[in-house]
């Protein structure tokens, strides 16, 4: 059976109402770790999101994501314990003022959120040689995460928040949901419904860290020196 | 002077106009290699876009991206010949008819498009210790993979195509941009208007590769075998 011909179509524009709405979901996501209600996600609207991550950019259109959805509470309260052992070691390489503000935000969703999701990346997928990946191997993790900002902006469009837990040892996450040695852990994500966000990235809005100026990060030509 | 205290906002609903442009932009984009017209990109469409990059998610808030604009024609010239020299390396990797194959596909706008982007990660950034980053090291990376993400959206809706070109040895691009050693590529991106895009990514509308089924990728609970 022949697939379908090479087929260029007009590329359809935006009206004003529609880029908007793609700015309004760039600009109004946040890395949410409190908010999330307990209203369950109909398979329907996961399913759009889960679409919407396959749908990302993959070097050598390799799709190297898997999407593993983590509902029980017991596996969640196991991967709480993992990220509450890593957090403690991360918390103790702060001093002073710092470790107590450290000590005070919370980061993350795991037991709140209904759906946590963990992405990875199948570096074997599509052969030994991927088109695009023969310089730069880490393009297959690149692709993975680029599936993950396409859930996080699909699931603001759907007033579901998204937050991404990296505070793990590998090996521990590894272990628990059975991850064999060539598929990397990309990203794991605590998903849920939320009517309520921060204004501003909780991180700034709490005093942690502060939003640099987009012309300092902006060169012409060349590198010109740190910002 | 104080800054504004932590503020919770209602989360902003999307009509179902806005939910589907999202999704809109998010499954018409596509890597764009040919189809880009000469029409110069104004500067505050650009900075739109680049102002979506920059409202990323990053580790710890870290913000680890610059954007190196490169417009300079002799300059492009530079990057195609790196660009040239490595893509004869990948094609060798290749055998028989998939080497023709390869040989036969466009994978660069790197002179066509009107402006080029290097995204870069500089991994000094934020101190020694930086919030969420402290079990896996290649957070600020996959902070600075979901700015091109959102670049690549933002571009969608602006009916600016965007190609992602990997094929460089990483040594040729940092000498001819003078990238500094602790700042790492992550992304080089062709950038210009279109008016036509492929129906389908074109790796799989040329017949190089094919779609996964998505069910195929969703697992339960842990990871159960490879699709």
């Amino acid at each position: 059976m022949q697939s379908k011909p090479p087929m260029l179509m007009p590329a359809e524009p935006f009206s004003k109402l529609e880029r908007d709405a793609v700015y309004k979901a760039i600009h109004t996501r946040r890395d949410v770790r409190d908010q999330f209600l307990c209203d369950p996600i109909p398979e329907e609207t996961l399913l759009r999101l889960l679409d919407a991550a396959h749908h990302a950019p993959s070097v050598g259109l390799m799709q190297p994501w898997n999407f593993i959805v983590i509902r029980d509470a017991q596996q969640r309260k196991n991967i709480w314990q993992a990220f509450s052992r890593a957090n403690e070691e991360a918390a103790s390489m702060f001093s002073g003022t710092r470790q107590i503000k450290y000590r005070s935000l919370k980061l993350e969703g795991i037991l709140k959120a209904p759906i946590n999701i963990c992405v990875t990346s199948d570096r074997e997928r599509g052969g030994e040689v991927v088109l695009g990946r023969t310089h730069n191997p880490d393009m297959d993790l690149y692709s993975a995460v680029c599936a993950v900002q396409n859930l996080w902006l699909a699931a603001r469009a759907e007033n579901i928040g998204v937050g991404w837990v990296s505070i793990f040892h590998d090996a521990d996450l590894r272990e628990i949901l059975e991850i064999p040695a060539p598929v990397e852990i990309v990203a794991y994500l605590c998903i849920g419904y939320v009517d309520e966000l921060y204004d501003r990235p909780e991180l700034e809005a709490k005093g942690w860290s502060k939003r640099i100026a987009l012309r300092d990060l902006i060169f012409e030509g060349k590198w010109q020196g740190r910002p």
